[in-house]
């Protein structure tokens, strides 16, 4: 029943962000007119050398990621282009690998296919998981629609590379490293991009002290503080992307943030962007919720059900509030899993005691050891369904005792509250912090409102098998099972439930 | 009597320009402990190649300034340096040519000589000059003392070409020029460095129109106008200087001036820094006057002498304002050379005309052509001594007839003046511009006044031979000759003069 294949084998995070990082610089972006005959088009790049994978896709005009065998022939691509000379004097000249194609010749007929970079509309899915013929089929098909593709992630991994060759103009040896959702494992389609610049493999950062004798060092300038560093930096990088950075649009500069960031909106790829440097557990987190989504193919199939439903009742929402992150809820499922009679996914606590010497990380005092070889991993043989983990997902946080106990994936276990707010989730790297501080407890009544309808709706057979009848126009048949918890209705429900109470 | 030679031979500017750039990149600027043992020192550099020149100087600090034979020898070095890892996490990781020495072994007890970058302080200058013999000594004396050094040169070079690794992270064809009285001959020790961000290099800016068919172009951003562009540029490189620039201090980024620019002052090297973009006319204006600055030696000892003169009286300001310019200055100098009975200096015409095919050179509509090669340009035969062009200087400005004529240096002749100014100095390359606008009725009245004054002095035979008693105590004789003329007392009788008329 693997219908969702872990997409990269079993290899560790790093393995994966090394090749991805690596294919990403010898590639590059082109923007090309809507009829572009794709034979003539590769046939003009080819002589620069040969061509490993491309694909187009729209996002406000036609666009082409073309990954090249080798990284000369970017070198040469790059030789042959020209900075556009129309009006010349008013264009910034900085080069970078976001090119514009030029058709000058005949005009083509043919449009290459394009590889779509966003979800469906709620309602289209809501019918596509209708016609499904079991409530697993819908959840893994669901979840094959909103995870981000091979070409996505490609594109992904390209920004990040465009966006390195800025601050590499000042920090050669810098990398930058997307993080979150777009490499977790857990990212939806249209999700943002959040990226990490990372400085820490500038030679000498980390360095012996210099023998006996004369020696030389850079002279540099010196910060108030590690943050003030930062943000001195991000000011920096956030003005380049701003003033030079092709495609890049709205930039802010959020330098005051706990985390400062820069963020902007790439055009030529739809992303919206958050920069951010000095921010290594999040890294590591994102590795974490990488490796339990690798280690059973449920944990993904859940995850993406569960953040679907909660985006279509507003639980999460694309604005800072109040509201549960999908973060957040990542983990309440990770959690959830290490809860069964026969826990799906293991301990935090364990996964370190698996660890190898190569492992040990410690960030700012707080040990994030955990093992990264998949292979090391002993996993418990629990059979049970999809459909039988979604209702009991339901069903657990419905009767949850979120007023005294707190959510805890390190022991896998719930621990007392030593804190106020609603909902307590520890921070798997850090215990004494609260992941979902923001949450107040409407918005915590909400979820657990949600929950019990959607458990009580799951249970009910008008819902938790296909309807026989089809709607005559359409042939479509009227929603039921997943499709029936993302409707409106649910949440009216569950709101009317929750004032009963 | 040629004691003051042209230091280059008979290079062009532009031959001058390039040797001096290349000579830069091949240059490295370390700060020294105070006791540095200098064989140490450079045995311990040897080991990254053959070392072409060095020299040491003093500036908040001791400095070293280090030209390698090769390229090739820097990158050797600079792949030994560390970033210093003291409290490291605050500092900024960027890597420039600017060095710290650090000596972790015994402590040296000698200390290399130091070449000086400043001038003496006037009351020495004054005593100096009038132990000379004759004015013509103090006014070629005044001009060895007064001029840049082959190192404060060599140090201004370096200085431009640290600031071009900055701008070269994102405009790596571009140059940075120094222009103004660092290059044209005029310059004395301390004066402010006038840079020059030259994108015109960047492949692709000017170039030819594509093939039919298919082809690349860069996608850049746009600005509004040229001048939105300069704006732009500028501000982000000043932002890069402010954050990262290693030494530079006190950045402020004047983008509303009517040409922007951003001024630093660069600790290492003492110079108050200009960073302007597209300022090309500057830049050939600094080449026509190092062109007539070549052509006779008499030409920078009277700047010299005429600047040093105005500056102690105030005539001249280091703030901007209703003075007189030294740029002015120097044209009025250079006016005065070509309406001698035998003119020492061609007109600007006269230079045009010599001028080759190569020579062409249209800037922003104006015709800034002129001769490059100094070979093509014949001098008539003028064998007035300094002296009496010093003397004959301050009768022709003290009886210039300012209300009716402009100065024009492109006819060699005043003009009628169509404008009202007061001073009125007609801008080599656009015959429509005022250099002078900017000086008032009270600054003009002042300077006339003072040419009377000194003119009137220089007749005087008390102070137009050297004293011949010496001061007991000092053995120094009485200021005479020029040096009388550097006194306060030649501004407070020109000021009751002026007053009496
Ligand atoms: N410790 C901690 N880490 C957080 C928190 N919020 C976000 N992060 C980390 O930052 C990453 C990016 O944050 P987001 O963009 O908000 O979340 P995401 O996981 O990318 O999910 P999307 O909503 O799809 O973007 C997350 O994956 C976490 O690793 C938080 O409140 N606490
Ligand atoms: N056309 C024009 N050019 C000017 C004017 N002022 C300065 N420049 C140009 O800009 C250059 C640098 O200006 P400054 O730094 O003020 O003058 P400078 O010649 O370097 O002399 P210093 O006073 O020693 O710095 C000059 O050499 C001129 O080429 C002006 O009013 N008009
Ligand atoms: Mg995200
Ligand atoms: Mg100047």
């Amino acid at each position: 029943k693997d219908e969702v294949e872990p997409k990269n084998g079993r290899k560790t995070f790093y393995t994966v962000e090394e090749e991805r990082i690596e294919q990403a610089q010898r590639s590059v972006l082109i923007s090309c007119p809507a009829k572009t005959n794709e034979k003539k088009f590769l046939k003009y790049l080819s002589r620069h050398g040969d061509i490993n994978k491309y694909f187009f896709y729209e996002s406000y005009g036609m666009y082409a990621v073309v990954e090249f065998v080798h990284k000369e022939s970017l070198t040469s691509l790059l030789n042959g282009t020209a900075i556009p000379c129309i009006n010349h004097e008013a264009t910034m000249p900085f080069k970078s690998r976001l090119l514009s194609l030029r058709n000058t010749g005949s005009v083509d007929q043919s449009a290459p296919q394009c590889q779509s970079q966003t979800t469906i509309p709620i309602n289209d899915l809501i019918q596509r998981l209708s016609n499904e013929n079991s409530i697993d089929h819908q959840i893994t098909s669901l979840t094959e629609m909103y995870q981000l593709t091979e070409e996505n992630v490609c594109l992904r991994y390209l920004v990040c590379s465009l966006l390195k060759d800025i601050a590499a103009a000042y920090f050669p040896e810098c990398k930058i490293r997307p993080f979150g959702s777009s490499v977790n494992g857990f990212g939806k389609l249209g999700c943002d991009l959040d990226m990490f610049l990372d400085l820490d493999d500038i030679s000498g950062r980390n360095v012996k002290k210099p023998k006996a004798g004369l020696s030389l060092e850079y002279q540099t300038k010196r910060a108030a503080s590690e943050r003030a560093a930062t943000q001195s930096i991000l000011s920096v990088i956030g003005e380049c992307v701003d003033q030079f950075g092709p495609g890049c649009v709205g930039v802010q500069k959020i330098l005051q943030a706990r985390c400062p960031l820069v963020r902007f909106a790439h055009q030529p790829s739809g992303f919206q962007c958050d920069l951010t440097a000095n921010n290594r557990v999040a890294m590591k987190s994102s590795e974490l919720l990488y490796l339990y989504g690798e280690l059973d193919h449920r944990v993904r199939c859940l995850v993406f059900s569960v953040r679907c439903w909660a985006r279509a009742h507003s639980i999460t929402s694309s604005i800072p509030g109040a509201w549960i992150t999908n973060f957040s809820l990542t983990v309440m499922v990770l959690f959830f899993l290490q809860r069964r009679t026969v826990p799906i996914l293991p301990t935090l606590d364990h996964l370190k005691d698996l660890a190898g010497p190569l492992d040990k990380c410690v960030i700012e005092g707080n040990d994030c050891t955990f093992v990264s070889d998949f292979t090391k991993i002993p996993l418990r043989d629990n059979t049970e369904t999809l459909e039988q983990l979604l209702q009991e997902f339901f069903e657990f946080y419905g009767t949850f005792a979120f007023s005294r106990m707190s959510i805890n994936i390190r022991k896998g276990r719930e621990q007392s509250k030593s804190e106020v707010s609603p909902l307590n989730i520890q921070n798997p790297f850090d215990a004494a912090l609260n992941v979902s501080k923001n949450v107040n407890g409407t918005q915590l009544e909400r979820f657990v409102g949600l929950c019990r309808e959607s458990a009580w709706m799951l249970q009910q057979r008008e819902f938790n098998v296909p309807h026989s009848q089809t709607r005559a126009a359409t042939r479509d048949r009227a929603p039921w099972g997943l499709a029936a918890l993302l409707l409106p209705s649910v949440s009216q429900a569950a709101g009317v439930k929750v004032r009963k109470n």
